[in-house]
């Protein structure tokens, strides 16, 4: 035999395919989003209060606690495969029972029908199958009822009705990794003070952080007392601050850990009763996620403001989104929409977003507004829209699109006569948390502009999974919603939407929510925009935002209207304000007109605001998407476009994380340097005169506006200007 | 101060005010619903087919993780209350935390609202509270989200939407009595006999049983496999019986039991590898319920029957009624309703009936049929009227009834264009087990007949809680499927309904199911009700009924016809045929022509009948109400009536229990004596001559009939004819 080219290349061909054959990778599947809720209900029932326990108040789903799994063979030859489940199982091929709950079985060759049923109600029914060639994975099939009964004959029924989805997983990739063992991982960490106080001592970890408290060499018998502190003031008051532990000592141990990890900077600690202890250190808990976003520029300030934001973020991204890291610990549709937007200029972490959806979405019936919040439901629908545009994931909006659909049929069996929506008994009208009362009655504009969003969105999703009837309806419904607000809620005399109409009557109180939003949204003209800018946002008697929450939208419609001094000049002032009065993560609220201890009060509570709160880190979205100005313009950045804005700043660089690569961005006021690595996409530059790149052809839109192709191949282009 | 007759009498009110103060009496409550499916999940779960698990294929659903527990207190003085909890939990007055997780607080005087909220993922959230006045109980509120969200200001939300529910609860009346670890009661049980056979052992504990085998004094290292047998064939054939169980044997033991309690009369048992044992007995599992429903006739087999059918409904009934005790060992609604009925005659244990009911509904959203069954959908529906009418607790039916609209609303949903029913993919149209293979094709007039009587439930329950526009929409669409029925599906010709139609057209084929239910439903006239009777009941050409499940329907079919003697020959042949065949409890199939093994083959395999099925039961139902007479005529037995019928008999007597009490009866060619110790009702009967009584006065109603006052006062009343 004469080994030819072609021989060869077949050959390869073939040892590929037996070493892929060979290396089938199985993870362990489940319902999809079934171990989503069964993770945020063992997250968001770990609050604490003093020690007491403090669960959320709407609902908590469940998993299905009997799944069948399945999927179709067609063997080359005959294998084995190992089973590994949570739970009690049974094992069928082609609908006949293999023996008892077997750790293996032999697969005949040919095509098959594969079926493994899965039974556990303390943690969610999960499967781990391991062949040569067969893997658990999400091609695998999941259904909660697969409805095939035995009719007299012994034959399993031929006609099914059952709905089959795509079996949930995420990254258990060995037989071991039991997914109800999943725990976030931990690193050691020193305190950088300790000093005695009172009758006790107080540890200082030098900045924000959570994790749980580890004494070591602790004895005698009595109690160790540990007040908790974002701040020392808190950690300190042992009467008022906001977590304790309380830990009872009874005996010599080499190494005691707290059992449920807390955020403080400081801890202030007390033993009663002839408890000692020889050290304390704490293991930080994180949530392991990659910082794939960077951004560096003249300004140290900024910087820094990045790196506390960067630092927020991180902290508050646990197993899910959550608000706060001291409280509530909880996952809020409208705090988890920003932490998204963040995420996609910081950690790209697709696995998080999509598991926080899915644990607000929860399951059918729909007994309420996601977190009983009006306003987060309809962010619940945004964040669709936002997650297909940037990971570019189909499957996933097809998988959530009837819980989409439920989610909105609750909504509009809600509206009024007028087909708007009001809160009714049990809606909570959130908005913003404001200093001033502000009016929550009657049609509240915002709640309109966001309603009209989230039928655009159904309109949109409908669209992605080839339902062309449900897009025309949704259009349709969102078209007169959209109609109503421009013609109803926009006040001509003040240039301005109006904050709401009780009664059909609106009090000509205008807030500054729907304006701003309105404008990203891009629901108005220029003009109006123009007109919103100078009317309301730098009009200081509308009332003034105090919360990073709603500044994150206010700078963002700014930095849409190409102010860019103005975002860079508010983001020293508030977030500067901050670090300024000591933040190291930013803060649930901020007032810049309070001081000191007022900086730490909230709910009428001494220390009720929470110091590390996801929404305070915008600055890590705004200056990725607006300053470095990468984003995607078609799904998964498959097109995406660069629009560096320098504002006052010498230069900036840094990078925007995408699905599977990096867009880098370098600029100074003669030089921008980019490099994509997957996609492609143009960089939009200004320039005085005639621009030059080190490769490909520089377009000239208008005067002063170029537009040059950035391939994703990694190259770097530079721009010289 | 003079002891007056007044003042003595106000002395025992105050006595026993404060008695009734200090024995407020608590028991274990959840959120409705929760516990039946937590329990229901457990049993479903349970069965096994020769030692490999094999589930339901049917939805489980889930209980809430998260329930809150609340109740307003209006105190004297204070009291200390204790507070047991499954699961963690924490405890508010007034919307304010007790610190902690506490055994027991202190609650002030006065007016107070109490909130306790517990959270479990593996059991259900249960609680139980116990002060001086203040207990757990039905009245206890329980919601599965509060909607309590606390402002900016720091309080909680006025305007709740919250949906609050009346605690579920059941017989768990100490703290220690936990609802999760409850277990049905065992008692030991020796075998009648034992005999060497083969290469082990047969052992026959002498009639249908179920529990767990017990053995004494194992000793070696080796298995001990057990095969289980309803027959002895089934025992002794380890190749094909049903279940099997497989102990290792590694040490001495004193006492092994087997896990999980199997139905069997025989076991079959072999030993190898050296293990041996001294004894073998069992445990007898039951579910501990009283029979309190009695019947005694001059005929000894008609009373044999009786006790074989108590026995067989005694074992099937256990946490919830089941189908049978080998398999399925599930819950099945059209099974289950038969021994809602038949317990009415026997334990009248309504708890049980609750359980079920709740178990089969399940949770919203609704995704299938009950049991994926359209037939079983529709017995549910009418298991609540007949609930309602012999228990008379109009709060389940309140409690239950969002439950039944989410339900019909799901049937409501897959009806054809004439506003039908026909079997879409998924949906069972079962009716019976038939030897000749009957078309579940098109329009059923039997489904349509159900769907009717339904909807005439949900218009009679709408009525009860009070929705008066619900009603009118319900009569309105059962009266339209009624007219359906009687004018398109009845054959003028064949006197008959036919069985179906497919595209418009019927086959002119009649089976027996929709005529004999249509003379029970009252929804002929006399003359078609005679004409079913000939045509179709009394009719050999008309496919024959071979289970005990339509049997029960065809008897009661010709008990309302006054065919007495006709039925209790009938009862004779067919369960006096299981008897002659080694019956020791009523099968789930039983077809007089067969012999021999084919009575205990089933669904191709040759023991996959079973022979402990509740539907076999029916005697119990049908002597009861039929013979003895006794039946609810207003809710709860507060009307009833009371009608002998011997029969061909000389003599009967027996007692059909009542919500809280009993109603006996003593009947023979000459004398009636009645009783009954609540309610109040007639006696109807007939005498040839002017009868008499021993109190009261007899009516006359027509030449023969006459009728007499039964009060609810014990006192018994004899009538002389």
């Amino acid at each position: 035999m004469k080994w030819t080219f072609r021989k060869l290349l077949l050959l390869v061909i073939l040892l590929q395919a037996t070493v892929q054959a060979f290396s089938a990778n199985a993870t362990w599947i489940w319902y999809p989003g079934d171990y989503e809720l069964w993770l945020g209900n063992n997250l968001q029932n770990r609050r604490t209060e003093r020690g007491t326990f403090f669960p959320p108040f709407w609902k908590m789903d469940s998993h299905y606690s009997l799944v069948e799994f399945s999927t179709d063979l067609n063997l080359a030859e005959q294998e084995t495969i190992t089973i590994c489940a949570e739970g009690r199982y049974n094992v069928k091929l082609d609908g006949k029972f293999y023996p008892g709950m077997p750790d293996n079985v032999l697969l005949p060759a040919g095509k098959h029908s594969l079926n493994i049923k899965v039974f556990c109600l303390d943690r969610v029914p999960a499967l781990y199958v391991q062949g040569k060639t067969v893997a658990t994975g999400s091609q695998w099939k999941a259904t909660f009822e697969d409805k095939e009964w035995i009719d007299a004959s012994g034959r399993t029924s031929g006609k099914s009705g059952t709905i089959y989805r795509h079996a949930g997983s995420w990254n258990f990739n060995t037989s071991s990794a039991l997914p109800s063992a999943y725990k976030l991982p931990v690193s050691p960490m020193a305190a950088v003070s300790m000093e005695p106080k009172g009758k006790g001592m107080l540890v200082d970890f030098g900045k924000e952080t959570m994790g749980f408290p580890l004494f070591q060499g602790v004895e005698g018998k009595g109690w160790i007392r540990i007040y908790y502190g974002e701040s020392a003031e808190e950690a300190t008051d042992t009467l008022h601050c906001e977590t304790t532990d309380q830990i009872q000592v009874t005996a010599p141990v080499a190494k005691l850990q707290v059992n449920d990890s807390k955020a403080y900077r400081y801890l202030y600690i007390e033993t009663d009763g002839g408890a000692t202890f020889k050290q304390i250190s704490m293991l930080y808990e994180f949530a392991p996620v990659t910082e794939r976003g960077s951004f560096r520029c003249s300004d140290t300030l900024l910087n820094r403001i990045w790196d506390v934001s960067d630092y927020t973020l991180h902290l508050t991204t646990r197993e899910f989104f959550i608000d706060g890291i001291k409280r509530d610990r909880w996952v809020w549709s409208g705090d988890a929409y920003q932490s998204y937007l963040m995420n996609y200029y910081l950690f790209f972490d697709s696995p998080t977003v999509e598991r926080t959806i899915q644990l607000l979405r929860g399951k059918d019936p729909v007994t309420s507004h996601i977190n009983t919040i009006m306003d987060y439901t309809f962010y619940w629908f945004l964040s669709l829209s936002d997650y297909y545009l940037y990971t570019g994931d189909k499957t996933f909006i097809e998988q959530l699109y009837p819980r989409m659909e439920s989610m909105m049929q609750f909504v509009l069996s809600r509206r009024n006569s007028r087909g708007l929506l009001e809160g009714l008994p049990g809606d909570w009208v959130f908005i913003d948390w404001t200093d001033k009362e502000m009016s929550k009655q009657g049609e509240v504009s915002f709640e309109q502009l966001l309603y009209c969003r989230s039928l655009e969105t159904m309109a949109e999703c409908a669209g992605l999974v080839g339902k062309p009837a449900d897009q025309a309806r949704y259009e349709a419904l969102a078209a007169s919603v959209k109609h109503i607000l421009l013609n109803e809620f926009w006040d001509q005399s003040r240039q301005a939407f109006v904050h709401n109409k009780v009664n059909g009557q609106s009090d000509g109180v205008v807030t500054r929510y729907t304006n701003m939003f309105a404008i990203f949204f891009n629901y108005l003209t220029d003009k109006q925009k123009e007109a919103v800018k100078t009317h309301v946002i730098l009009n200081d008697s509308i009332m003034k935002i105090s919360t990073p929450y709603m500044r994150f939208y206010e700078l963002e419609a700014m930095c849409t209207m190409g102010e860019t001094d103005y975002v860079l000049n508010e983001m020293r002032h508030y977030w500067g304000g901050m670090l300024k009065a000591g933040a190291t993560s930013f803060w649930e609220k901020y007032n810049p007109e309070e001081t000191g201890v007022q900086h730490l009060a909230m709910y009428q509570r001494p220390y009720g605001k929470s110091l590390c709160h996801a929404w305070g880190a915008s600055p890590v979205y705004l200056l990725g998407k607006y300053f470095l100005g990468v984003k995607p313009v078609a799904p998964g950045y498959s097109r995406f476009e660069i629009r560096p804005e320098l504002g006052d700043l010498n230069w900036l660089k840094g990078s925007v994380p995408t699905p599977n690569g990096q867009i880098k961005v370098y600029a100074n006021a003669r030089t921008i340097k980019v490099s994509a690595s997957e996609g492609e996409g143009y960089l939009y530059f200004k320039a005085a005169k005639k621009p030059k790149a080190s490769t490909g052809m520089i377009e000239k839109m208008a005067s002063g506006d170029f537009r040059l192709l950035v391939k994703g191949d990694g190259q770097e282009i530079v721009v010289t200007r």
